[in-house]
């Protein structure tokens, strides 16, 4: 941490900066340049808050040096995170693709998708039994039911399961039931939520949030890593940005970012980031391209009457044609497709 | 609702779109311009999804005409909503300063800014015992302990408390020991939370998600409402954009926009936008000129020592200074101070 | 266009309102509803200003039907534009790799990455003579001086020339010497300049504002199509968002959605979006795979010592080894690479 | 500046950099670390591109510790620059109110408003003689003609006059006049023109890019004062975010933000910030207690009929009851009215 002091900064003010630096256990290096000191702190400084210095008066700027994430972190943790679901593995060359209905909404829907996801070709089932949705009014999903279909599902097809928790109320059926728990943007930084899932030993996939920087989500990360749960698979669904022609903006630069910023699994979600079923193949094919781990895409057998998310739904027969896409360039860049 | 159809739309299509429609009890109402048919449906539209139109092909654009929220629209409700805790009333006129630090922690801290706030004058004492970090390493508060030493404060100054709840497992401790329940930004969309808190009675604080539109933010509340608690009060704290000198875009022009569109008193809460103490007496005048019910300025004895947030909070002794100006406002504006 | 009105609309209003709307030649649709009343305008409403009927006390709300884009709309012209330029083609299924160095430097340094850059193969040598800087101290450019250095690069290698221009004083210079002239992204709006550059017979390479929507983008283009020339190039360069990691972010979903919306050639442009040429070889291919006609490549013998954007340009040697990923994907998109 | 390396910098890679700052005529301070070495550049690196460091192999991070503006920098000019026009000043404690209509539409019209708006208290008239519009088929404005027109208007009222200037073509035009030239903020970063601004002897109000930092903005006043012309004055207009219920995002805190910063003085649009008539009134008065030193505030004498920005235009007689408002609370705020 580097601390740039004001220009007009006494000897007095300064050294008493300093003796407080110091009785922290930290070095100090000081240089001082034509209008403006800096202060280098030498230690450990990842637990200080960079605000805790900026109050004080003579203090113009305070810069960070490291990165506050240090589990999620490639520089301690050179090799790829990669996780086995059920004999599935995520990261590391391994490509999954995750797909299903937004929401489960009866037994026979769930199975049928199922079924025909696992012939086109599928890695995971996905779900939603409890839905965040906008409105009070608009369908919140089938909650405990929801997720008996989909345990039918995966009995009839073997694919294993993917849904969203919403509350920690349901975490033990969660574990019990479901082979990755989905973190939803809303939750990102739920951080009570984020804890308790450190203390499971299940995949976790944490969605990034609307409107979250790389290091806030990787700092979500550190939340479940730091309590000791090491699988945690990332998912890139969109940022909030001025434009609304897609409903989010899909950021694929955050792919090579986080491979370089850290060692975990990072997926990429299409669906919602577009909200248009029709480019839901074309932007899947990017994912994979920009390096990403897997994608999730959306599937509904009739998405007209989908109870939610329709718009950006593609029919199993459009999925089947987009599957043959996604193996061809996974052979081009070496990716071995996990279905 | 308004659907555009395509230009190529096929008769037989048409047809089948009308009487799906007619099918929900809607009615139609139908216009064909040169290149685009509209056809208008007439009814009650509130629970129909956007987005099950757009899913067909003939769809060109689905308009919505109304807004999704209800309780909290004022079309419903034209009078404001006044709240009143423990006599000091907010909302229609009434002016509330809702002040103190950002955590709680110690009996002796709170204690001594709750006197110098009760002093100089204010609302209510505002303390975290549980506090949202984005690190996992930061300060998390001081839990139910810390909700005990505002407790001391309140019986100390008689100031009626706010404070945050992370998580609905601690919800009967802050019903029974809270005046003000604040829903912190990241917890705007934490809709199993939002349900929970529509089922007590007090008064709820929802503060505005980093990313979210005027309208996600009434259709949080409209959550809360919908369960039965009518106590909802908005605040404004700041917005994510691209400009990063202030922590977050002050979104004052949301006072006047919420005013019109909602009967909810709304709030701001300039030290958490603006990231900057030196900046919070003059945007707390501007916040009152705008048409806002109240303030949450963040205040600490010694910022400089402030476990969280120290960089945004003023003295006491600032404060002091800064609550004169206000009331001459207040008196210009017509607004009762609630002090 | 379509106008809702307000509840509690008169009759007297609503009758004055629709004459007004008849005088100007349009059909009027009206559809009765529970809550609001809904006009549909029908005629040619291109050239109505959406925001003039929003000032009606009565109307609550004007939605616009269709584009205000005409010559840029795929709708009126379902072809995709092919532009030929030296014999090299933009546009359906044609892949262009415009490189080179964001300035021009002096003839030597030109000369001599246009070599390296024909060697390992590129369609087009794109370097600045005249650079937009944030900073008035900052180098800007070598100015007409530059041109001739490309002038002489492009003699030497037979690689047409792209350049950007700031202002129009040097227009008959760029018509003479550039084959495509470049609009950056700060002028994307400078409509004078828009205006004089459709008023020539030249390719334009139009990239895409920091902010600028996808609508505002193509009606900058129909600015150029409207006056005469009809060879837009569009380019997606990075919008601005919260997001600092990478420089701006790259929204490749626009190229999708360009590709629907327009019949245009559009090209990506990742070294600017990303700011981080470690990310260029990959944001390249993914742009490829997102059905974009070309890329621009940033490329400097010695990118430490480049006089502008060192960060993000790549070496030759780096340029080398990123061509033959390109060409193997563009072959599995069967894309034909002009190189 | 401040360089720091990465952990596995060599010593001959280290010794390499600092000859190369050294032969730069600057003095270096190092600091080494538990992970990391810092390097601090003593010496004026104003002109030193922050970009040329970071393509060292070995630079981790560049921080930038002094502002890149220095004429525009109240470090370097502590007292509050006034210009004064006609008479009438602007800045330090000067409160002015600039008012008329978006685009001069004929003689009659804008001598009827300017009339009107000398009435009830004006400090100058602005209009649009040359309008931005996104669309080539909006009204563009009257050009020259609507120069004369305002002319007259200044003559029969003795108001002086602004307008916006779009390209330098008729800079002459402009400098005899007009009395504040204009410029938008699609033009902020148009740099001729900036430059040649900045080479005549007369006020220029530099609106706020939609999407600019305050530092782009500063830096765009840099170019204007650096070719000598001091007489700058900023206008923020509201800049783009994800909220589309207003126009754009008032940014109010840009305002004691820019007065921090900069000793130059700053205005505030809320006509085009906000879109929305109903709000001018109220952020007005917001801005005045934000410390602006002034406002434009749109007025036109048939909003309806308004060939551009009808729905963000107020009626003279909106106008006459918001200006006595204006007076009370500059009166309180200590601000002298220059009306």
């Amino acid at each position: 941490m580097i601390l740039v002091l004001k220009p007009n900064a006494s000897r007095e003010q300064t050294d008493e900066l300093l003796s407080r630096i110091k009785s922290m256990g930290l070095d100090v290096h000081i240089s001082v340049g034509v209008d403006t000191t800096i202060v280098g702190l030498v230690g450990d400084t990842t637990k200080l808050d960079r605000l805790y210095f900026s109050s004080y008066d003579i203090v113009e700027n305070v810069l960070k040096v490291t990165e506050p994430f240090k589990q999620a972190n490639r520089m301690f943790h050179p090799n790829d995170t990669v996780i086995d679901v059920n004999g599935r593995k995520i990261g590391e060359g391994h490509f999954v693709i995750i797909s299903g209905p937004c929401s489960v909404e009866s037994e026979e829907q769930i199975v049928t998708i199922a079924k025909e996801l696992k012939k086109a070709g599928a890695s995971f089932l996905r779900g939603g039994a409890y839905k965040p949705r906008t409105s009070p009014y608009s369908f919140q999903g089938l909650g405990l039911e929801g997720l008996e279909f989909l345990k039918i599902a995966r009995d009839e097809t073997g694919l294993p399961i993917v849904s969203e928790i919403m509350s920690t109320d349901v975490l033990d059926r969660f574990v019990e039931d479901v082979d990755i728990i989905q973190v939803g943007a809303r939750n990102m930084q739920n951080f009570v939520m984020l804890r308790e899932l450190g203390r499971i030993n299940k995949p976790v996939l944490l969605k990034r949030g609307l409107s979250a920087t790389l290091e806030e989500w990787l700092m979500s990360a550190e939340y479940i890593l730091n309590e000791g749960n090491e699988k945690v698979i990332l998912c890139e669904r969109g940022i909030r940005t001025f434009e609304t022609y897609t409903r989010n903006t899909l950021d694929l630069s955050a792919i090579p970012a986080i491979k370089k910023l850290s060692h975990l699994p990072v997926i990429v979600d299409p669906s919602h980031a577009t909200g248009k079923a029709w480019m839901v193949g074309t932007m899947s094919k990017a994912a994979l391209v920009s390096g990403a781990d897997g994608v999730i895409i959306e599937v509904h057998n009739n998405p007209r009457c989908a109870l939610s998310d329709g718009e950006q739904s593609i029919t199993p027969s459009e999925y089947s044609s987009i599957i043959p896409k996604i193996k061809m360039l996974a052979k081009i860049e070496e990716k071995q497709l996990e279905v």
